[in-house]
């Protein structure tokens, strides 16, 4: 009985009987190891013992309380124990990498000279633990050792990321920009799947937000308010729903991304409590059913191991074999999403329980953008998950771009969204000449939020906003309806990697 | 009464009273305040005190004394002020800029030693300060944060700056070349609106030449009507329109790039000076109407800030806000003017207002070349402004290509000119062989105005002179009606960057 | 009269008579001098003295002992010979490039971080000797010295190896991936001529596999088995064919990969201890008739000599001209082989010596896979032999993609195979959609063994299987049969290198 | 009278009178001034004082005494005055680009380890002095102002050189090789204009052989007659057309490669005299009739200058323009060349003034290929000199692709040739591939006689015969009758710069 022994807590370390102290409170976590979110493995490397500090960097401090039932909160351990564990936690030295974030904070620059969300990746870049960035940046089959390689082989191998032709894609795309168009009043706003937009930007489903923060998604939420814009709220979202829709301002409108559960009737209690809290929309996640191969994001602890001891660890024929998390941060988010959804069946189910809009995330070709039309969706996100899933998945708006020419009718059978690779106002206006009703950035509110919390979300708004406008006005558009296809055009050559400084 | 002493001026330092001293003599510049085609705000910043100095980097010593009314001169400082005045001036000591660019200036290579408009370039970014080489040499959506990002990214951002693309546009059209022909005795002349030109090559309008050098505009129309060719004066140069034309030869042909206001009634005026003046032409500028984006000018004074303390700005979260001139340089210049101009409205207002021939400077693609040949103008520059407004807008020299082909027809309705990305006599060659009547050249007389004076500018004719004719020769042409579509290919085949020594 | 006296084994040392002294041991080998499939020329360095060193870098200890007849078998040298022998072995000193092995053994990473085929090859370049890496990566006209030239040349020159353009073909497919298809269920595995393969990849024949790890090709055959995929076992392996079939596993399946003998009789003998050994099918080599010119291979005795003497060699005009070996490494392996095969000659003398399935490795171009499939073939495996023949000949995904838009009806006929540039399970799945039946993988084996033994060459197959499955699964695949041509598209763009971190 | 003191000479030292001395004789070379090929400026540069040095760069011994008449000889200087010449030119210190050149002769590697034309043209630009190394490497509109710029510039400017442009040409083309061909005995010997050619490859005209080597364009003849393949002899060699033809085997072939006089008399003159030597074709050029701007070359007195002083150059407003040689060395050699050739007058004159075959070298597109064989010359030579003339005129590879295409016809009228961009075997069989008869190269015989002087020219020869048997081998040829338009595709995609080790 509470208070306990660290003695007592420390024979629970199993699946069989999983404890775990969080602030110094015992929980019994047996039953919900099938149920996190993140995995069982990850409680189990702290079962028996303190798990304070990992849970910080992912949940807010009332998590547990709220989904454990009250019977497994089985009271605080003894005061001396508990003395101890705080003194241990704070005593604890931090990490070479922690070191670095702290520097990092103290250097990054004012708010007002980021100019761009090249800039404000750089600086999240600088400030994030290696964790986050490994987690945020990563993509599939990523080309970090394919780098090493080329460096010391005569053979140069290419293996360009997904992620990266996303970007590129863009570059092949130039305006036929018109002259001689009154531009004076310049009104970027739109409206998705009928709620407005002050400009035709929306927050895309994006994780773990508190990775990079602590008060996580709702800097965004809260930036989204503050900036007219929509916010599609991921389902692997560090904080709950719930938490996020209280953030939200009451006239705000928030999208929900479902990644369906396998099981449907745990799906089912997903939607209803989505319906239920006020989100306004399904984005239903088909482009993530199984993680995509993220290196960068494996490699890490490994390389915070090596950075924190100084040396790089080594092959030992003996030794037995190490058990690699291949699935990443990603695997243990999507264990136990449906692998087999159908056009024919899980459209028609997701209509059966819901009255809300439907939108496809993920349709990567035309062939699927037409089955979703014919499926009688609302929208499709033409996404391939930011790059982080299949690698040569062809960049969304290229395939925006086969759309607009082979099936021009699709657009009026539903609403187009694009996300992925975009940077720049330019790419905003491109892609709404090319038929899109608005695109979706993900991870630029993520490194935003992480270098400056709520003002940095809201910065990005602000300064796409500027950039949208601007773009609209010198292509000779005055509100979103008068950008066209034809003043777009795509060329037949590339744009080169600029040399660096 | 003058004379004032310093705690008098002090008293006038808002846009309700504005005071400033300019070399000792006391001016009310309030109901100027408005009409400054730089803005009002860079007054302000020095409302009530000194302004001399950041006068001098842009205005000629009289400008002031002819724009301002006589009762708004107010008479001199007081002695002893005057003294303390200039002695701050004469004492303050010299930025780390500014000694950079004198040290710069004592290395540049002898003239002779110049042979290409890149070697120019090259030279003027050595000796100009930084401010003035941000101003010139910006373009739209730099690429400087996108460079620092790339850097440190394992992800390759690629943004391409509009400047850039102009010049590499030009790489994609190789010459088939006649030999057999007669060419011993090779013309390069031309004419222009039926004015001649010794080259087909014209100075594009391009602002604000004394941030390089004291003399301003005045080297280039010098060197203009040494080497025979026409100069294009802009609305913004540094130097006003009656100066500029003063220093011109009695028989030198000069046209004029208009900013045109929103307000017809002083656009109307500045239109009859023109006329009144001699300008030849008009030139209508419509790729302008708002700033583009560019980064590095915007950046500029944060850039010198740390230079010349040695430290880096650092967020700070409870500092106010800074405000940001977003607007750069050029937002200043282009404040006030005409942003809702049409086809079917503004030309025929021109038409009306004079007779002198009208060049729509700007135009960015076919369809806007034929509504230029319907609204009867008598040319066109294809433009894109140097590449300093609108990112991934059409290269000239392919909207140049797309007009040809598509549609021939135009070029027997009004002249066609293009500016651009032009470095090589290869280049002025082939825009000429695709129909061009001649072609503008901006920077590349800024920047050799900057670092030799006039000798500079005219070297720059020079340089172009001797390479126009080699190509011309040897694509067997002796004069430039001899330039034929067929005598250029667009390959399908990519210029590379070429590795750095 | 054996025991010999190393005096009179050092008068056997001219193709007259030739002797060699392998672990103490004399063996008379003149008569076997032009069946040496390594030739003549390296043993004729060791004649009349120790060849033990050069013998074992390459054979298996007994494999002498097998091939040459007992009355060759000379008998042992005297003891206190044997003895001098054994020490110098022994004392010699390590070569430079011998130490530096050593010190990359102790220092590569554990196997279970190695993520990639890259990140292999990487490791590998590092363990492996200068002579095995030289042969090993080596390309046809390699590039090396246009390397050294770019560096202080203002022009660049551009050479492509055939090896690295292989690689950067498959960046030029793209995926149109469907999602909404059930993939919980995700089957990689195939057949290959019938044989039961776990995924669609085998081992393409590759030589000296001994260079590398002293077990040589047994590791990879012992690692097929324990995966379940089926190699081809080179003419050219350091180990017998024999040696080999004895290693495998009474169930697992070997292709014998046949260079084939101008001399029509020594060709059939081997053929039939092929068949006779129980190897299931006969890949004839058509793209290797003649040695192409590697030169890395080529420099690499001159590059080991200046690493070991700090010195590099130079010209002296009045030396004797050194006779330079330009066919390399693999001139002396293939230079019995037949140059005179043809279609209506050799493939129907293949068929009539035995009934094993007959496969063409090396096919490539549309033309000559139709002509094989006139000539009634059951296999082409398109090939150009890893880019080490001929420079500029077209990749094998080219090939592939040509032929399936071009005569899709020969892959009705036979199956078709690629091999050549595969680094990732989007490159085997972008070979399947197209048409191919499965892929070999040579320099991969060759390099995990080399750094990892047979748990390296295990790792290849499992690192391939993981990435296939996560590939199909994000295409919409369950089974190879779900690969569709439509799946993937070649597009216009080019992936560019990566720049180095 | 002689002997002369130098007094006395030095009072001849203008153009009214012009004496020089050389290896201590007094020549009046007056009226041989606009005779010289060279230019009369580099005369006057020596006039009145000893041109010895100068003299032997170019010059074998007794050039001078052979092309003035006897009684332009003046007789030797006075003894005392011999022996100070003699002295001054022995004990003048050596530059440093001498010291330089000296040193590097020293190390370069053993004639056996170069393996292919460009390691050869490394250890060339090694041990070739900066002047030899500027003419023979530059190229039209030289991008070294380029590189500078580029490394300081925001924005890069892509400039190429058509010279590089040439090589990179050929990696467009790849092959599609066909197997199962009997290759076994393959024949790489062709003829030209009916003379035979062991392999399908002849020297092209180079200029100035002497800068590289003192043996200058002999060392090149012996090779060719060693090797058995045909030099094209520049009317501008560094030794005169008697010379070499006088050193050639009495059985091998030589052609003349014409710079035809504007003045046609002394034209007609020359041509008889090649007639009369033994000469057996005229190339006539006409892809020179005007120097290209080859900045390296005209960069080279002030390079030589800075590297001597250590200075660089300065520019002083006030010091006297400095006289720029704009033609380089080119320029003094076409000096007086005919720029008013035509079709229809210039191949007519030349037919009426000998029966020799007349080749056309330096077509550049279909349409003079069509022009030439209407004008009925018997070859035509797809030449753009060696990138050297116009920047980017289409390479020779692409319009020999395009004449195969669109004018086969074209073939059966006369013999293609092309030359500009050959480095390896595989370019020259691609060549053969699309109909050319033969290629030419003339930078790889300059820089490969001034590293190994006769040997190193022989050198190329072996290189190219033996990479181009392989690739013949390789493509499935045995002769070069078998090499066919289908064996080469050109693709559309790029290759790309390697990156530097």
């Amino acid at each position: 009985m509470a208070p306990w022994s660290l003695n007592e807590v420390s024979e629970h370390n199993s699946a069989q009987s999983c404890w775990v102290v969080i602030h110094n409170n015992v929980y019994d976590v047996t039953e919900f190891l099938p149920e996190h979110p993140g995995g069982a493995a990850i409680i189990l490397r702290y079962a028996g013992g303190d798990a304070t500090e990992v849970y910080d960097q992912i949940h807010v401090p009332d998590a547990l309380d709220k989904c454990l039932p009250g019977e497994k909160h089985l009271g605080p351990v003894q005061p001396d124990a508990a003395r101890r564990l705080t003194e241990e936690r704070i005593a604890r030295k931090k990490t070479k990498d922690e070191v670095r974030v702290e520097e990092a904070h103290k250097r990054k620059p004012p708010l007002s000279h980021i100019l761009s969300l090249a800039a404000m990746e750089k600086v999240a870049s600088d400030v994030l633990s290696h964790k986050a960035w490994s987690y945020y940046s990563s993509s599939s089959d990523d080309t970090i050792s394919a780098f090493l390689l080329v460096a010391i082989s005569p053979v140069e191998i290419y293996i360009p990321a997904a992620y990266s032709e996303n970007a590129r894609a863009f570059s092949r795309f130039f305006f036929n920009a018109r002259v001689m168009r009154p531009v004076g009043d310049c009104d970027p706003s739109t409206t998705i799947l009928g709620y407005s937009s002050s400009i035709p930007v929306f927050v895309s489903g994006a994780a773990l937000a508190r990775l990079g923060h602590p008060k996580g998604e709702i800097n965004i939420t809260r930036a989204a308010a503050k900036e007219g814009i929509i916010q599609m709220v991921s389902s692997n979202a560090s904080l709950s729903k719930e938490d996020i829709m209280a953030a939200a301002d009451p006239t705000q409108t928030l999208f929900f991304q479902l990644y369906k559960n396998r099981d449907d009737d745990k799906a089912l209690k997903r939607v209803q409590e989505v319906v239920g809290l006020g989100y306004k929309a399904i984005f239903l996640t088909v482009d993530a059913i199984v993680a995509g191969n993220r290196e960068e994001d494996i490699r890490c602890p490994w390389v915070l191991e090596e950075l924190e001891s100084g040396k790089p660890a080594v092959w030992d024929e003996n030794a037995p074999v190490e058990d690699v998390n291949l699935g990443g941060t990603a695997g243990n988010l999507v264990n136990r999403d449906d692998r087999n959804m159908k056009w024919e069946k899980t459209v028609p189910w997701l209509r059966s329980v819901t009255t809300l809009p439907i939108v496809i995330k993920g349709v990567q070709c035309v062939a699927d953008a037409v089955a979703a039309a014919e499926a009688g969706v609302d929208g499709i996100l033409l996404s391939n998950h930011g790059g982080r899933q299949l690698d040569y998945s062809m960049p969304p708006i290229e395939v925006l771009y086969r759309l607009q020419r082979q099936r021009p009718d699709v657009f009026l059978k539903l609403e187009v969204y694009i996300d992925g690779g975009i940077y720049r106002g330019t790419d905003v206006v491109k892609a709404l000449c090319l038929g899109a009703k608005a695109v979706g950035l993900g991870r630029a509110f993520l490194y935003a939020q992480s270098a400056y919390g709520e003002a940095g979300a809201a910065k990005v708004v602000q300064l796409m906003r500027r950039e949208i406008v601007t773009a609209m006005q010198l292509v000779g558009a005055s509100n979103v309806t008068d950008l066209k296809p034809e003043m777009v055009e795509r060329v037949d050559w590339e744009c080169l990697p600029k040399s660096k400084l």
